[in-house]
């Protein structure tokens, strides 16, 4: 065979790998799907295939994340070139929210990614793959900079706490969304640029909320 | 055996069955986990003695949920007498919030109801459970109503996000303490009364935080 049509080919085969997996992953859960399955899904007789072009199991989270990561990261470099000195607490979450949920849209239906996503940002040994391929980049802690500095005064642990509110909703509100659509229930909002929109008006509330003195701290 | 020692036995044979399975259930999934495992753990011998006590997988899990949920519907029927016709929103989201929270307090260190009812609530047929023994009670209607009768005009679709935000967040940020608290990790706040007064706080700031009209509905 050509080198060409091999590299043609096993690029297709690892499409196809990916996008078995990624379905498998989203609907069974990471953890309970086997190679052999995403082998069969992806219409490949051999299970070793899997190995051969991905490595281990988290090898292949790793390149589901890196497919997705890529593009969500150039819009939010976008994005954040656009309101760099804003001091419109929106405009910074538009920056964490948009990214995820314009690519989301632009996968067409159905997606997958957001409930795997949710799984990845979960499980505290894959959670480290987001964070080396995704949750660590530069652009990102740029937007978080940019967000502190249009906070009003916040004690460290209200701050902390609504930080971990945010990013459980930033992973779970686009998974649930997701997972409405695939099971063809119904959704609040039509479109992911407007649930987009209602989780930008959530998170500023979460962020502008009052500060009540706890009992203990 | 006398009458009265065979009740005591079966009892204390319930209760190390409910123990383990609820134990399990928390820490490797309610799926993974088999009969024989909850038996071993519970120190019985004999697999067959789960199904004997408790029925299938789901009634097992249903008697986990009722032996925590009468517990925190008592407390919630105590809160909502005494906020019974206020029109301040935080009186109604404390009744939401401390009784699960003042249950987990109550049950010392470690727990794993918190991470337990997350996976019950996220699974589409085990949340029917639920939705029986606890999300369907009288008293949680009637704070919701209270609670809803504290908000501003709101969209429907935004009032049906923002409602499920806070059935999210109720569920999943006591389970998040609770699996710091498990791992050892640092937690946001010292006890569980804290954590209660900042997620009263935080869906303050949910149901109040600003409509903005999104590109599309």
């Amino acid at each position: 065979m050509p080198a060409k049509a091999r590299t043609d080919r096993n690029a297709a085969t690892r499409t196809s790998i990916l996008d078995a997996a990624e379905r498998l992953f989203a609907e069974h859960g990471v953890h309970e799907v086997s190679n052999r399955q995403v082998a069969d899904a992806a219409g490949q007789g051999n299970t070793a295939v899997v190995g051969y072009h991905f490595g281990t199991k988290t090898d292949l989270v790793r390149a589901l994340v890196r497919r997705h990561s890529e593009a969500i990261e150039r819009t939010r470099e976008e994005m954040l070139a656009r309101v760099a000195g804003s001091d419109d607490l929106r405009d910074w979450l538009d920056c964490l929210v948009r990214p995820t949920f314009d690519h989301l849209a632009s996968l067409g239906s159905p997606t997958w990614y957001a409930r795997f996503g949710a799984q990845v940002m979960t499980d505290p040994a894959l959670r480290e793959i987001l964070v080396d391929e995704s949750l660590g980049s530069p652009v990102l802690l740029r937007i978080l900079d940019g967000l502190h500095a249009c906070l009003p005064e916040l004690p460290a642990a209200v701050r902390r706490e609504r930080g971990d509110v945010g990013r459980h909703l930033l992973v779970h509100v686009p998974a649930e969304r997701e997972r409405a659509l695939a099971e063809g229930a119904p959704t609040t909002r039509a479109t992911w640029a407007a649930a987009a929109s209602g989780l930008v008006d959530v998170l500023v509330g979460v962020w502008l909320a009052p500060v009540t003195p706890a009992p203990d701290h």
